[in-house]
């Protein structure tokens, strides 16, 4: 029966795609106000599409802020029930003039499809709705039970759906939530991620004066609050160690367990070749930790973005009167986004000179880390179904973005989450040129759908 | 005859003031491409406005940049020689937020005419263009032979000037240079300036990866080019004592003479006051130097404008692949540019780190420091003016901006520039909202009217 699933998926791959890029050309950018309309759309786009590869119960849910799209498979008692996340909503797509082709016109170049959400996670969500399409249409009907859960606020960190979840814990019960928003260790090295680092954002506000002033006239008499933030920012990191200096930042992070360290070890990286894959003179991170370590295993603090005074062309002589950073902070488990949001404003209280006025705002998108459970039935059926795709064993591995809601499936639901991603480390995400590898997204399709037929033996 | 000419500026100011605000209308900001052919009109406006007053040999020269406007009173021989310098380019105008009313439409509120370019510099070269007037139309013809220099190019630093005047020295041959883009000390503080900081600008780039990165993927294993700016910035100027740390940069930096001491030491001042006009929580600059000291004799190292990552509503978390900042440095007597960026360039490769490209393009609108003579026949002049019209005796100021050419006006002509500039401290050059006061417009007219009859007077 899995024979005919997948032969359907190969025969019906190029009319999936095609259906990919019609919900890769909405712009559902979640951060971007404007782009609300545009959010709500991919929603009903989705509802339309789960209605017509015969999923029950479908619905955009709205909330306060962007909908939840849900839908189910017919529920047979028995069976083993998966509830399948995803999300619809992308990141900002800037800078546009480094992307090759628009960020909203999916392009397929040498067996890579180039768009916005390609990867993260539009491609990705839309495996699951292929395969549930492949196992409707050729394999006699889906053989687990599955829900699906795909939200439009997972690039702003989720803000409605940990009260969803808990109001409709019951209807969403199930054996394993299923996620993939991740991404494998390379296309011959497929992994499956036991970890994801949390998050908390904040943005800091310098202040210097009532208004800009003119830099030869003012300058040397007011100090300038583009030159305050530099020294705030060099307050938090340290240029040599690379370590993050706000007080108390460290206290709540633990020692990696032997088994962590064992299996960071054995993972193939080369420092010298990953440098040159991401155009970096040499790779820098906190001194004493590998790379492997820094990324998935070790809190980190990061400026997204520094706004104040002129950025246009040849040069303005002002002295701005305010400046402004977007810093993000990924946590490791253990480490609570709210406390370490507080030592980060009493770490800036403290170092804010007499002659500036600096503030911070928090940006509501926090999440604390997760460390996976390794041990679990679906975890082992999802190892077998890489196995057979890949033509080898897959390995585990930290990762070091952060999935918001999946510490609260694991809080709410009780159940085990798997993070089966077939993004590769390359894909761009966040940035410019953003990509899904079609060949990851057909044994993405292999690998699912076979997963779901080990499940649902499993339990026969 | 001046009670004359001062008769016809007060029955004319209504009629002169709707043409300076025809003039403001002309967004003829030069650093910008887009902006040229508006610098192009505002050259040709004014050509067609000196015709209208009576000059002759009236042309818009074009030079590899922004035209220069020239223009002369009837030439008649025995009468002493005036160089009126002005420049009708101003400063973009962002942030455009911030205007009360839009920087290219003018308006009066409270006395106070507002626009980009109300007081740098069109408004003050205005002052000319109505006193020239007043004389042709009500004085008899001006008493002493003005030329007139209007280039487009001094927010960029006056690039094709130094040629120009090269070329044309025997033609632009004067007695002395007059300059009305600076400011007096208050408007009960009538001063005349006698020193001007010099400049010289850089952009800054970092670069730590070929393309933009997802900051939790690669957040911990790559340089975050932004921090590495903020790190370069604290390189350059010390936190804690405003000392530009970078090696060499006093070195050429001479005492200020006892005379200089004294005269800031009796100039009126207080330091609150102007921390509470600027809006500043407290000033800041050098440590152990007197705010007018670090304004007038002591050179700045600024940063104009940062600009790296994400920019828009909400967070983004990229870890951006580069970062820049532009840079401006004021200089004081004996500083040379050429050396001083150089310095900057040594010290920024000393300074950078092994994960980041560090680069420095400079902007071309370098000029030294300069302090001018306070003791020849034409300032004596001024100082009998400005007494007459403002009720008390000026007082020397040495002025933190900088106006490129008049270095350059010192070393061709080798004649004295009289800085006589009726803007006030308060105008927002190079900020939102930027004014002149029409109370210090009209004492303008007055005061540069009366100017042109003493210095026939003292010559006849």
């Amino acid at each position: 029966m899995v024979k005919d699933v997948w032969r359907y998926l190969r025969a019906e791959r190029a009319n999936q795609l095609a259906a990919l890029c019609e919900l890769l050309r909405i712009p559902s950018i979640s951060a971007q106000r404007e782009h609300a309309p545009d959010v709500q759309r991919a929603a009903e786009w989705l509802a339309l599409r789960l209605r017509a590869i015969g999923l029950e119960e479908v619905a955009v849910q709205p909330t306060a802020g962007h909908p939840v799209v849900l839908g189910q498979t017919p529920q047979q008692p028995g069976r083993p029930t998966v509830l399948i996340y995803g999300h619809y909503d992308v990141q900002p797509p800037d800078p546009l003039a480094l992307w090759t082709t628009p960020p909203f016109e999916p392009t397929v170049r040498r067996g890579r499809l180039y768009a916005r959400g390609a990867a993260d996670d539009k491609g990705q969500l839309f495996i699951h709705l292929a395969v549930l399409e492949a196992w409707q249409r050729a394999g006699g009907g889906c053989p687990v039970n599955v829900k699906l859960l795909l939200e439009g606020e997972e690039e702003i960190g989720s803000p409605q759906l940990p009260p969803l979840l808990r109001a409709r814990a019951r209807e969403l019960a199930c054996d394993v939530v299923l996620v993939s928003d991740t991404h494998m260790l390379g296309p011959r090295t497929p992994s499956i991620t036991a970890g994801l680092r949390g998050i908390c954002c904040c943005e800091i506000v310098v202040r210097t004066a009532a208004r800009d002033l003119h830099s030869g006239n003012w300058g040397g008499a007011v100090a300038n609050p583009l030159q305050v933030l530099a020294e705030l920012l060099v307050a938090c990191k340290d240029p040599r160690s690379g370590k993050v200096r706000i007080p108390g930042f460290y206290d709540a992070v633990k020692p990696l367990p032997a088994h962590w360290r064992r299996a960071l070890s054995e993972t193939p990286h080369d420092d010298a070749a990953l440098a040159k894959a991401l155009g970096a003179p040499a790779l820098f991170g906190e001194r004493g930790q590998s790379t492997l370590a820094r990324i998935g295993a070790r809190p980190t603090f990061e400026v997204n973005g520094v706004v104040g005074g002129y950025a246009g062309e040849g040069i303005k002589t002002v002295l701005p009167c305010e400046a402004r950073a977007k810093v993000s902070l990924r946590l490791v488990p253990d480490q609570s986004p709210t406390q370490v949001l507080a030592a980060l404003k009493r770490h800036l209280a403290a170092c804010a000179p007499p002659h500036a006025r600096v503030s911070v705002r928090v940006l509501e998108n926090s999440a604390p880390a997760v460390r996976l459970d390794t041990d679990f039935p679906e975890l082992e059926a999802a190892r077998r179904a890489i196995t057979r795709v890949f033509g080898r064993a897959p390995l585990l591995s930290l990762e070091g973005g952060s999935v918001p809601i999946v510490a609260e499936f694991e809080r709410t639901l009780k159940r085990p989450t798997l993070l089966l991603g077939f993004g590769l480390p390359d894909d761009n995400l966040h940035a410019p040129n953003e990509k899904l590898d079609l060949a990851m997204f057909e044994r993405g399709t292999r690998t699912v759908a076979l997963l779901l037929a080990e499940l649902a033996a499993a339990r026969a």
